[in-house]
């Protein structure tokens, strides 16, 4: 079996199968995605969903505005990994209460293993109620577009060393996202960025998104960022 | 439908029926690698995968490789994107054919997308028989790692800004792999990345792999990169 996505091939025989077993699968995931909002709304929490390629500062970003917001409000965060430990472990270091979820081979988080670690997180912190909780999908900007965890807001990162043609090539990432972070800009003297185009391109899918630029070495731009995450809270 | 992998959620009701259909579908992609294999064989070229994140300079790679190249060897390119067609404009620009494969929202080629790639590369090209032909796979680290397209070499490419913990993270991509890549090391005054722990953690996973180290940008290790280029020709 594909024990990484289950990715279907174009096949003749088999499309209308697996199109059929696709379509049941991805509706059972907004009923649980539908479920775990209703539990989120219930202990008044909102849940954030960062996605990304892998290595554009998704647990950096975490750890910095853990330090910052720590004191001022309850944060919790569900960290999706394919194999290892390592980001829950990092963010534990910062004060905040962190499980982590390992998808064993697949892509992208699902809105039924996000159920369990809003439980296990509960469980594990000995915390009924938080804040604000913060979803690290597993890195990859394909496959976590078109599952629904559940959460309030959906955020894209792309890091200024990937490149700037990212919206265009993967389109779906960014209209279903409600914001768009542009990290590691202390880098732009060094790369081939283009913050125009990024922010054009991806206005162009998406003209609700609101964008921010923020680098979490040098704090540049980052009081704009927390600043956003208050008003998801206050919400 | 999940329209970009098709990736299945664990379910008690349909996991069984959704492994049967992944079964015969990854089946179904092994037999058509394995025939693309052949095509490739009875043309004498020698094909090489390249799997990685976004952004970690597969395309850069290749043209700088078609120019050092070009004028030894008859070089053809398969170029694989969910969307855009901007990869094959770049590598033609060097001079050497490509043809763009759009996999309309999957995240990852397969070894029929690759089959129809090789007729539609000799087709629009003219050139019956190519030495070598690159396939830049889609931007993402999990899924590729689980098709065979009928290539005869799988390189792994991590750059510098996306972190030496890659091997360990994204297992799979270095296990299915012959040869692991990593980029934009003129990059490495700027990151915390370890040359060191990329290359244990990969060789725990898989000792018998080749690692190299390169900059596009200064040529440094580009030599030997070539070189490994000219072998893989050469046997």
């Amino acid at each position: 079996m594909c024990d990484s996505c289950g990715c279907h091939i174009p096949d003749h025989e088999t499309t209308t199968q697996t199109v059929d077993v696709h379509e049941s699968l991805l509706a059972a995931n907004t009923k649980q995605a539908d479920e775990n909002r209703q539990h989120l709304d219930a202990m008044g929490a909102v849940a954030i969903n960062l996605i990304s390629s892998p290595g554009s500062g998704k647990t950096t970003l975490l750890e910095h505005t853990i330090q910052q917001l720590r004191d001022e409000m309850k944060i919790g965060v569900i960290e999706g990994d394919i194999e290892t430990e390592r980001d829950a472990a990092r963010i534990r270091k910062q004060g905040a209460p962190a499980v982590q979820i390992t998808t064993g081979g697949a892509c992208h988080l699902d809105a039924r293993l996000v159920h369990k670690g809003l439980h296990q997180l509960q469980h594990e912190s000995n915390v009924e109620k938080f804040d604000i909780i913060f979803i690290e999908n597993v890195g990859n900007l394909v496959c976590p577009a078109t599952f629904d965890l559940g959460e309030h807001e959906r955020i894209v990162l792309v890091s200024v060393p990937e490149g700037s043609d990212k919206p265009a090539k993967y389109p779906k990432a960014f209209i279903s996202s409600q914001s768009f972070l542009i990290t590691k800009t202390d880098l732009l003297p060094y790369f081939d960025f283009s913050i125009e185009e990024a922010k054009t391109e991806a206005m162009k899918l998406n003209p609700a998104l609101k964008i921010l630029e923020l680098s979490s070495t040098t704090g540049n731009g980052f009081e704009n960022w927390l600043s956003h995450v208050r008003q998801l809270v206050k919400k």
